[in-house]
């Protein structure tokens, strides 16, 4: 199952739905209402190609896992952490796919990450790795974009990493995807920057969801972000930056002036 | 004005509502939905002694400045930071006033630090310093419980600050005050801890307010924590632990087992 939010023209609201067919055949089936109590279908299908998509989730939080990936510390000149860092990215960051994001003021070194988001699909806390799989809603794509020099400066990341527009997600959720050994590529305008696995988490999905949960209640729809693997880099205004996990899909972003 | 959050006896639905008169004849007068956008009053009263009162807002995120006061920052070994920590709370660490917070399982070190809550009133970004009073709505009171074995060990304050609980806030919003030399005090089981004063914050509330939205929107409700005066320390299982800031009013905690 493909869990996507969208808008149609003329609409000034958004609806949960199923995105099924492939390409000029794909449709988004509405749902009635959020899905996380259950998925209710609708009569009303629209043409894929005639929807804005949204961010597929609207998380309370987005909770983010640092350095999960040895090689992408590394590259940072940082250690692998003994503790997994984490951090918050508050919902005023939160962007849909083919988002223009503007280049922000505060910075002269943006950076891309490409990474696995995990949705949460039940209220849950101290989660045991082992019953994670219970919790989780599905996948989606998520870009940890990042102020390099603010995240150096402050020591908490929290401006460096929360600003506007700093986690776009999407295109939809996969239900259906076992997220331990799959493609995440990153290309910026169409050249391949980031070509990892995430069979190379330091930390696995399930550890951690589990290791976030011990400390703090996790909401259906909330994000857990699991980390970027090697090849980040500066984005210049009007880059289009794109993360592409397998069996998922394709998120882009656009840097504007 | 003084705006609370409550609820009655046999209601499962919270209300915001005007806190009017003193003492025993303390009532509550129901408004008509959230007063961001104009406060619309009903005629419904209760007697403050006969509702539960609620965190007074539900902020989508709290954020909040560290070592914002020298003599604190100085008491934990820390230099005064050349540029403002800057901390995230998520929306599920907020708690009322009275709330009951377990000792969390994760420490062998809970500690309070009290603290003046600027509340948002309007949705704003990159607010300049001398415009931040035109996008607040008030001011209550807020203890930043700390995991501090737990801050000092991750690096990132997320876990530490962010757990379930660890942002009692209230108890009500007072609207017409001015923060700028506000007497605070903090008592554990009635014994004095903390006695300073707002006028000795290193950054006062329009220079914390205005840092934090250079970085991130601020939405209606968000709220914004201004750090904590020296005087912090341990609390223990059935702890009671009370934040009083002249012209708001006292915020209660227990720590439970």
């Amino acid at each position: 199952m493909r869990l996507a939010r969208y808008t149609t023209a003329g609409s000034s609201t958004s609806s949960y739905g199923l995105v099924e067919g492939d390409g000029d055949d794909a449709v988004v089936v509405r749902l009635e209402g959020p899905p996380f109590d259950g998925v209710r279908r609708t009569e009303e299908r629209t043409p894929l190609a005639e929807v804005t998509l949204l961010a597929p989730v609207e998380p309370s939080k987005v909770v983010a896992l640092g350095r999960n990936y040895a090689e992408h510390a590394k590259e940072l000149g940082n250690e692998v952490p003994e503790i997994p860092i984490v951090f918050l990215k508050p919902s005023t960051a939160v962007v849909g796919p083919d988002a223009e994001v503007p280049y922000p003021a505060l910075t002269s070194d943006l950076h891309y990450e490409g990474e696995l988001a995990v949705v949460i699909g039940r209220r849950c806390v101290a989660v045991a790795a082992e019953d994670v799989a219970g919790v989780v809603f599905g996948y989606t794509v998520a870009n940890d974009l990042t102020m390099r020099d603010i995240q150096k400066s402050e020591g908490q990341w929290t401006r460096g990493k929360g600003f506007d527009g700093s986690c776009p997600l999407g295109p939809w959720v996969e239900t259906e995807i076992d997220p331990s050994a799959l493609s995440l590529r990153s290309t910026v305008n169409g050249e391949l920057r980031q070509d990892g696995t995430t069979a190379d988490m330091l930390r696995d999905v399930a550890a951690c969801v589990s290791w976030v949960s011990q400390a703090m209640t996790l909401l259906p729809g909330d994000v857990v972000l699991t980390g970027t693997p090697a090849g980040v880099g500066s984005l210049q205004r009007r880059d289009e930056i794109a993360v592409t996990i397998e069996g998922i899909g394709t998120l882009s972003t656009r840097i504007t002036g």
